[in-house]
């Protein structure tokens, strides 16, 4: 979930300077327009220590007029506070109608904090949880835009962070023995995160998760979410734009272009896998079969336990799927594995919610089932090329993580794999087919017009990744320019989720 | 929550034999018409034993086109479905578009079970409900018709009803061991099924509430909400009306309005309210001082031990809100206690969320504070009086129910009073006011308005306490065409409920 906020992204220096002003005369402009609205807008933010929630709120009161801002943090509960209902203080400080409340600490602080030091069980948690949709649906029930911000660093990433504020005279009181105790419990910190963001990421209240590493990068980031989210709620609630600053807007619709442009140019998961690993061809073949025998052996222990194993593919066109796909099932015993290729769905598949078709195929105790294209499919293609609104596609990643929830929670083993190849690679792959006779019929003007696509279809698999990479089912990302290079991934990780599971 | 099941509806048998036919014709009507539609519609049907699930869905079959209705039941898991994830067999057997789904048995009923059986613990139990909320919401944004129908029947009704089938050679079969066993756990069983219903009736997939007692009156009732649904959504989506049965249409629309009427007809929880009990005037006086003296008393105790109270009162004009609260105060050191009026709200709250101007009138720990009026505001007049959307005060029953929740979980002892008197003792004491002078300022214009509506006044109070009378937070309804038996009754009960806190 947190992989695409361990990139290292950072906006230039130069062009900063350049677009905060002109962010910053958006802000304050939808800011203007939000006093005459009917509704509040409540931004939440947290994360990791030193991810720069704090500058980002202060900066967000520098930019915007601060008389329409309530900005709150909330330390441990007073006295006052603790006679009445955990929730008391939290509903004492929203914010009225046209204003914006800053959120720098808020109902997420103690529960997570509680569940990092294990001071609530894992049901307990569950409960407060539910809490926190329930609140948030009410208010956004009553018209508030509810906005949540999740500052990520990686281990490392903060470590550097902790280091060098220590260092600065500055800066250093910043740092206390309860951030490093912090940074000491991250694995478990970055756990309850998750299972945080998973739970309380809903349409009304999305989750936006910042690379918190480079100042410039997240306030630009940070700022542009706001000033979109309540631009279009303005719009659709119909408040006029207000004459109140006809120049920044005027400016800001010419330049808003580059702003978002600088954001997209900065890493991706996909632009940021190294595409050059490769196996020399003399020894890929013994290198297959040795995980081949492996994996049959581990199928031979796991049918009899009853482990079922699911594995899904997607990728590319070209990427070499097929190939991986048979090199697994050629280790396996027909009567134990199943290949289900997934196309254009049938009338009665047509007449049942997009899912009940992987229901149905969902293995027997002890199988090992291939789906070659999958669920996926409602968040890749049918997003990319429309066959689902917006909402369909925004809402399938819950759907989505809720049903391979139930797949993990039953005992399944669930590997996911996207198979990867540069757009270089594809033109390479397709040309060749072009010219091999018996390769011909696999390359179809569907093919050529997907590949105009790229950049869309990017832009899909990123966002799907990071919202449905999780602990319990995890992306793998096989970098596929090398066939053999993909081809022993894909083995070897299958085979360490089933010894895994084996060993359980 | 139950209550309004438990009054001994019925139809007389010469009313339904004029109603059903007509009902029938319709319900083949939407039926035809849904084949055409591009959702589903499911049904389930849960419930106390004998209250008649198996029956209704019989008689839907008989009434209905069965070729385009699934009906499903499902037992204890086979082989097959142990194999998979618990949702999967519910999944396989999902209505397709067009089709209706009756689900005798479904998600819900192990998860309950298992509850009143006591094999899960309340925290997985809630997890369980929370998979339920899910899934049911999946299908929901897909466009389904959720309904689901609670069949009710009291605990005595239903001894009754067990005995009766056992006496009858042809039905003996119906009733086993289990049967009788359930029974016994009666009161656990409605424990969990009041949870079950708050946590799970949702704006997409709401519980409807049907007695169960009177095989008529149930089949009406489970057959308009059906009736009504299918035919709104259809319109919605504008679904066209078929020319497949224009005579029952025709007859339809003649006779709908008997159908209602007769439903409307049976007892509600207010009509059924015994309004005959008096205190002699001479004892009264004594009676009120001891109980005034015992809530002393409790407070004192209830004070240092930091227990809060919060008394809610809402009621008819007239009815003695006021001197009943008057009462209670009396009894109270008034540092320890407050009365917050609930009128209009002022600009501010008005800028806020409905329920914010409750939540910044909580009381400290150890204080009593009471609501003359309160937040069920605003399912009664901001209800009734238009001021409230549907959307607005049907959601609101939910939210209530959450916010009081956040004030039992506290320790807060809660006590909710509907002051009840009947309409020809409101016209007496309005006529009473007028003609005495000191009295006069009370009696408003608004009053004798308010009085035009009765009706549907009474009908908003039947569905306030059906909705939100729950075992952590019951509504008392006082008996209050004589004041002094009210003004008792509220004392007695405000003594007992701070007793049982201050001996937990």
């Amino acid at each position: 979930m947190f992989e695409a906020a361990e990139l290292g992204r950072k906006i230039p220096k130069s062009q900063y300077k350049k677009l905060a002003p002109v962010l910053r005369a958006e802000l304050l402009e939808v800011q203007q327009r939000l006093r005459d609205a009917p509704f509040p807008v409540i931004v939440v933010f947290a994360g990791v220590d030193g991810a720069g929630k704090g500058e980002t709120v202060n900066l967000l009161n520098a930019w915007m007029d601060p008389r329409w801002i309530v900005t709150r943090a909330f330390g441990p509960s007073s006295d006052e506070e603790q006679e009445r209902p955990e929730y008391w203080r939290f509903w004492r400080e929203l914010p009225a109608r046209g204003r914006i409340g800053l959120f720098l600490s808020s109902w997420y602080s103690e529960p997570v904090l509680d569940r990092v030091h294990r001071r609530v069980k894992a049901a307990r948690f569950e409960e407060r949880l539910n809490r926190m949709v329930d609140f948030e649906q009410t208010l956004a029930d009553d018209g508030a835009l509810i906005l949540k911000f999740w500052m990520h660093l990686g281990r490392q990433a903060q470590r550097k962070r902790l280091k060098a504020l220590e260092k600065d005279p500055l800066t250093r009181w910043r740092v206390t023995k309860r951030e490093w105790k912090h940074w000491r419990l991250y694995d478990r910190f970055v756990a309850a995160a998750e299972q945080t963001i998973r739970h309380t990421s809903r349409g009304n209240a999305p989750w936006t998760i910042v690379e918190g590493g480079d100042p410039d990068y997240r306030e630009l980031q940070v700022g542009t979410v706001l000033r979109d989210a309540i631009r279009q709620r303005l719009d659709e609630r119909g408040v006029p734009v207000g004459a109140t600053n006809p120049a920044a807007s005027a400016k800001g619709a010419g330049r808003r272009q580059p702003i978002a442009a600088a954001l997209a140019a900065t890493p991706s998961i996909l632009s940021s896998l190294d595409m050059s690993p490769q196996v020399p061809k003399k020894k890929a073949g013994r290198l297959i079969e040795m995980q081949q025998g492996r994996l049959n052996g581990l199928q031979r222990k796991a049918g009899p336990r009853g482990i079922s194993t699911i594995l899904l593919f997607e990728g590319w066109d070209a990427a070499g799927k097929g190939g991986a796909i048979r090199r697994v099932t050629a280790a396996l015993d027909a009567r134990s594995c199943q290949v289900i290729p997934i196309a254009a769905p049938t009338d009665e598949e047509r007449s049942h919610h997009y899912l009940w078709r992987f229901w149905r195929h969902l293995p027997r105790a002890g199988r090992l089932t291939i789906f070659d294209r999958s669920w996926y499919g409602r968040v890749l293609v049918e997003r990319v090329e429309g066959l689902a609104s917006e909402a369909e596609w925004r809402r399938a990643y819950a759907e989505i993580n809720q049903f391979e929830d139930q797949l993990v929670e039953h005992g399944i083993v669930l590997a996911k794999y996207w198979l990867h190849i540069t757009s270089d690679e594809q033109l390479r792959r397709f040309k060749a087919r072009e010219q091999t006779p018996h390769k011909r019929w696999k390359l179809t003007d569907e093919d050529w017009r997907n590949r105009e696509k790229w950049p869309l279809y990017e832009r899909a698999v990123n966002e799907m990744v990071e919202r449905t990479s999780t602990r319990t089912a995890p992306w793998t990302l096989v970098e596929g320019n090398d066939k053999s290079y993909a081809r022993i991934k894909v083995l070897e990780t299958v085979c360490d989720r089933l010894e895994a599971a084996l060993d359980e």
